[in-house]
């Protein structure tokens, strides 16, 4: 399948979380076999052109297809999560939402220096969660060349910010207008 | 990789996230490429031997492996999430922990009635969530047919408690003597 078939298994869910959002869902897509499959080839392709060592993926969407991306390539999947789920010590990082603030935590013990690390996930909106995952990567020694999303709402500035980090970024889908 | 190769690839934590618990952790597993390729492999054969139609995952490590078994076989994935992440009208269903209760949502859109739906987690323990996520894939209209697992922790009763609800259920590795 195609990004553009892709694109029509995707739910388009007006005023969630909040009024005036147009949330763009993957449930249907990921319920959808063959697209799937499909979604997870066309990432997979993207970070092997990448060098991908290894796949880093966010709780708790990312790991949908972070670790099937692993699998079809034969690497490892790094889980970045929220805190307190990691059963060893770990390093954190905090990042401004758009009220408040949230953390992602890691094993530092998961990436060896100077490996070379794809974050996979399915959709880049303002980019805090991705940018900040990159730095806290960055902290514990990994080469972070590339992020590879399903989704890209570009308006809202989240690839071009991670771009800014130094890090290749594509999406099989871009939604303009939100 | 064996399923006793695959046991050596688990790090055991005393002591999380209480005194007392080994936690066992699957970090490690996932970490190592080969280790969580050749994990979905078995437990993607176990479900296609079960006429797995669907696979259902539990927020969220059950997201690492179940995608993952899914994208093996060709078929869709249905996440079972936490409260308040889906954005469509959900199912849902509060269960007991042993502090308190807790509770998972679905999309009641994502199966279709009579569909065999074969579960995937990395562990099964007392199994309050894997009985609590039968009954609602169930109550949607699926057919769950069979549980599968990277981990059993046996002495838990949790698999037996799956069992008596006609569940099949395997897992790749037992632990004993938690």
């Amino acid at each position: 399948m195609t990004p553009t078939e892709l694109r029509a298994l995707i739910r388009t869910v007006p005023d969630f979380p909040e009024p005036g959002i147009q949330f763009r869902d993957i449930t249907t897509l990921i319920a959808h076999g063959e697209g799937l499959r499909a979604a997870v080839g066309h990432l997979a392709k993207a970070a092997q052109q990448s060098g991908a060592e290894a796949i880093a993926g966010m709780e708790a969407r990312g790991f949908i297809f972070g670790a099937a991306v692993a699998v079809e390539l034969g690497i490892g999947f790094i889980p970045v999560r929220k805190p307190g789920k990691l059963p060893v010590p770990t390093i954190g990082i905090d990042y401004a939402l758009e009220y408040g603030t949230d953390r992602l935590e890691i094993d530092p013990d998961a990436i060896r220096p100077g490996q070379r690390v794809s974050i996979v996930d399915d959709l880049i909106a303002t980019g805090g969660t991705a940018v900040a995952a990159t730095r806290l990567l960055r902290e514990i020694g990994a080469e972070v060349s590339s992020a590879h999303f399903v989704i890209d709402l570009p308006d809202l500035g989240g690839a071009t910010q991670l771009r800014e980090q130094g890090v290749r970024v594509d999406a099989l889908i871009d939604f303009e207008g939100d």
